[in-house]
């Protein structure tokens, strides 16, 4: 692809509406989704900045039945520690929410950053050593948002404990973990965000958002 | 917009397009960009997903000339310094690497998170406290995806002193700096890196980057 492509206004309103429609899933269907399809995101993953040139990305996808034993007791035992931290209507709230999809998402895929990679050779990273963790960032939401255009779902799970899973996963000493994703046909599309649908939290709008200097 | 969109093929293969004509932009045209432009942008970052639903993202125009130059100052302090970490031709050729476009841009925008905001309850916050920031570099992937869907190209600067930033702009000690972005029109459209291009790094395949668990 050498010719410059056109992003034509119907485009941008399209991807107005990715972005609008994008959420953060929860309740997967059953269905597989093919080995080519996880390459397929990962590629567009892969397309994602990174500080320096140094993509240093890490996906491993977690595939026997029991690497996902260990992270789903990893996630319901930080999600039982987390409850704690509630009381009252929130706590019983909080309770009633599904934060993870992982018992039925048919894909699981840690992203970690490989903090030790030599590639980049530094550049961008000398006052802002967290840039290497933010470019991994950039490669989820390049997935996600890739994976929503497919049809394809995609959670967040971050109620985990990162060290636990790196021992469990067998993970270089070296690489932190940025996202733990669950990817699946989802069961439902909403363009409602499901915490803002259960009550948890609403959405703030932009104007509070914005500073001037 | 309450009818779900079809997002064809045709618009997956446009959104990957995209990804693939991305660029981080130093070399920047005069033209200005409009207000209503900066805040249709930051009204896509707004649709970026936060933990919690904590829309942790505050983005800080940076406007006048007083502020502007203390930033450029910060940056050419940051850079002379990091120029010291190499030696020889890698020496040479950093010293050749145009790395922001400070001057010409005609938007600065200095995106921090608040890490003292309430709002999102702390979910998803326990183990992973990161994920506030995450959450802000996703705002940053979302502007920068709709800019360029736009015509508009920006570039994100990292080699900065965080805390004088945060000194000479008069931000809260409770915001961290995500991003320091450059936006504006750029000078030309590239499919392939400028640190590629200039010889700094090139990249990695899909495969190697690829693991199973």
């Amino acid at each position: 692809m050498t010719v410059k492509p056109d992003f034509d206004s119907d485009f941008q309103d399209k991807l107005s509406d990715l972005f609008k429609w994008r959420r953060d899933v929860r309740h997967f269907l059953p269905d597989p989704i093919s080995p080519e399809e996880v390459l397929e995101l990962l590629e567009e993953a892969n397309l994602a900045p990174s500080v320096g040139l140094s993509q240093p990305w890490r996906f491993v996808l977690v595939e026997t039945q029991e690497k996902r034993q260990k992270v789903i007791a990893n996630f319901e035992n930080a999600n039982s520690h987390a409850l704690n931290d509630y009381s009252g209507d929130k706590a019983k709230l909080y309770s009633q929410l599904k934060l993870a999809g992982l018992k039925e998402a048919p894909v699981h895929l840690a992203v970690f950053c490989d903090e030790g990679t030599e590639k980049g050779a530094g550049l961008g990273r000398r006052t802002m050593p967290e840039m290497l963790r933010y470019s991994v960032v950039t490669s989820i939401q390049l997935l996600w948002l890739a994976a929503r255009a497919k049809g394809i779902g995609v959670g967040w799970v971050s109620i985990m404990d990162p060290e636990k899973l790196k021992q469990d996963l067998a993970i270089s000493e070296e690489w932190q973990l940025v996202g733990y994703l669950c990817v699946g046909k989802p069961k439902q599309e909403e363009i409602t965000p499901e915490l803002e649908r259960a009550g948890w939290e609403s959405r703030e709008e932009l104007e509070k958002l914005v500073f001037r200097r």
